[in-house]
């Protein structure tokens, strides 16, 4: 007996002990980066090796690289969320449905709306997104909408519907049928491309004929989808405007009010429905808590971690990673992704001693979709139109989904 | 060729002479009494015996009886429409789409919106229906939303829908998510039980939990369903307010504004949706053609005649029968059709040189369903409940469907 409790002693001690040396990596937020994280950290990690702790504000990830299609209506946004529960291993994931308040860095604390005490941590993975970036466009941020996560987007999609509805019922005043669509970059021209999809099957549920409904793109830049291959931007244009769509490029968007937006120069669109694209900062959160931004996002190390800070990493749409040539990578899914996954592996390192690994971006492709049957992109340094980039664009949905939650998660919610 | 030139003349004459006798008999509206008039005459006219027109603002009949359905969201609203042009004998009834815009019946004279030229007739058929009757209650006419037509019900269909979507994307004010229906009525009550069919789906579809959800009938007189079987009201009471419904019987509405209604003694109940059902009156242009009315109706002769024009017959919401003791039918879908055959008759007695029969409502029973699966209604003598009373509503709809469209229509719209 006295040998029998002398080893359990011994042995509650040296659990004691590892209990204390656990360390305590906390992840906040579930997008691409906080999530490829996560799931890295699940796949590698043995139980007890680690506490790992995953905070978001709702109980979902949502794919912000299809939030364009439920904005639209043209999917339902079950397609475009995945169910945090559904994919994490709750024996090494600890997942808390909170909002952040606050973060404190040199105290290694974050504060969250519904809790008094402060979540610790050892390690810390900032994946808290962006916000949409309004360059002070006045007004903007009152009276258009933005595709931002699932609240967001089914407030387009009702908000489309009724305006048509109010166009039946009420006066039949052009501006309540009259979509203005602000930015053409990627998220812009996917937005529209959906539009165009969604028209017919709109116009048919609200009486309205489908050439009384307007839809206008906005783009201050001199070309839609700055930055892109001209050629794909052509082929894009082309095909938008053969659907309907209005562009009006070299054209800053100076006022959005209530009636629709104030074009410089002075032209006013009246419109019902403004969706503004133009452009995303950080989160808020992360110039609240100290660290030094350029719009809202932190200069990172080769290592990911916020310039000062050993033990805090940032991620996704919150950080800025700079190319060769010292120009920023602009924010993106494959980016964040593939940040979540060199974070999960340097915490790895840092946990079992071993030595971090820096981080480069490797630039698979760049896919754009036009609605539902077409698409545009370049792989590697090959050129994609038409239905195969459409079908390279849902392999490559339906790989995150796989990446996420296997093949079950994949059947789930890739056809919906 | 003599013979053949003479003959031909004659004929030529005599077709003219045909032609100038026929008479023209123009139909308003083409609700439950319009539509039954032309599917009279139409069934028992033959070709040249007559020029039939049927005037209507939409391409479509609506099914009234069933506009509870699609404004709830729980039926899609082609379910309670027809095209016209589906069900009429292009050959013996000429459509004109167009919304009257007076009647000057010392004239015989139809004025259209959209049409220089005055319609003339030798007998006018007025089933122009009913517009909302509000009593005088401050802001309903602009704040409430009503249960008409297809438009309007589209419109509060996508309004609840709105409202629930802002709650989710915007601050989480009860009253977005708070419903007042005004009238406890047959109409009121049959949109509080689609109401009550729709929360669960329409709470998953925007991540709101259903207890959240208000729902609130308000009725001024004291009890439900006035002057309708107390047992079935109390059935019909209890069975929504375990689906969650609040009643406020004995409670009139004293104003109605942005915010929601105020109820008499001054307590207010905040509702970003109130939709009135408390009663309707007679169309506006009956008025203002001249003819005396009791609250927009016509007290019509026993021929459904307006009394000092043998050649105006006034059917439907229109017009206002009364019973044995005196007091008037109420305006159902029944009495309309019943209204609409027996005129259909009496023209063709009228074209033939026969003798009119006078009009007798034949009440069949009364019927009103409290969401998909239930129903309280009066079938002769015998009251019936639950799913038997659901089955027999749903077949008289189907009834109606075959009176127009026969099995073609039944089965293109009985089954959505």
């Amino acid at each position: 007996m006295g040998l029998c409790d002398n080893s359990l002693i011994k042995y509650k001690a040296l659990e004691v002990i590892r209990m204390e040396k656990k360390p305590k990596i906390v992840v906040l937020g579930a997008g691409y980066s906080g999530m490829m994280t996560v799931i890295g950290l699940q796949k590698q990690l043995q139980y007890n090796e680690a506490e790992v702790i995953l905070v978001n504000q709702h109980t979902y990830h949502y794919l912000t690289t299809k939030l364009h299609e439920p904005a639209a209506g043209t999917r339902h946004h079950e397609a475009a969320r995945v169910l945090i529960e559904d994919v994490i291993d709750p024996r090494k994931i600890t997942f808390i449905q909170d909002k952040v308040k606050g973060i404190r860095p040199k105290e290694r604390a974050v504060d969250l709306v519904n809790r008094e005490e402060p979540l610790t941590y050892d390690y810390l993975v900032i994946g808290l997104g962006s916000a949409p970036e309004t360059f002070g466009i006045r007004g903007l941020k009152e009276n258009a909408f933005f595709i931002r996560n699932i609240d967001s987007v089914r407030m387009i999609r009702e908000h489309i519907e009724y305006m048509f509805a109010k166009y039946r019922n009420e006066e039949q005043r052009d501006e309540y049928i009259t979509i203005v669509v602000g930015g053409a970059g990627f998220t812009g021209v996917e937005f529209v491309g959906e539009l165009v999809d969604r028209m017919p099957r709109l116009c048919r549920e609200f009486d309205i004929p489908r050439e009384k409904v307007r839809l206008i793109s906005i783009e201050a830049a001199p070309t839609v989808l700055p930055g892109f291959d001209p050629e794909l931007v052509q082929y894009a244009v082309e095909y938008l405007e053969k659907q309907g769509v209005e562009f009006r490029i070299n054209t800053p968007i100076e006022q959005c009010d209530e009636d629709g937006v104030i074009l410089k120069g002075g032209e006013e669109i009246k419109a019902a429905t403004v969706v503004w694209t133009g452009g995303v900062r950080g989160n808020h959160l992360i110039e609240e808590a100290g660290f030094e931004t350029m719009r809202g996002r932190v200069k990172v190390d080769e290592y990911l971690r916020a310039p000062g800070y050993e033990d805090v990493f940032v991620v996704g749409d919150c950080s800025l990673v700079f190319n060769d040539e010292g120009r920023p990578y602009p924010p993106t899914a494959q980016i964040a992704s593939q940040q979540g996954s060199k974070v999960a592996k340097n915490l790895i390192a840092l946990i079992r001693g071993g030595k971090m690994q820096p981080f480069r971006f490797d630039l698979k492709g760049t896919l754009a979709s036009l609605g539902r049957h077409n698409a545009i992109g370049i792989i590697g340094k090959r050129k994609v139109f038409g239905s195969t980039a459409s079908f390279l664009k849902w392999a490559n949905d339906l790989r995150w989904l796989y990446t996420l939650g296997g093949v079950p998660l994949v059947l789930r919610k890739g056809f919906i």
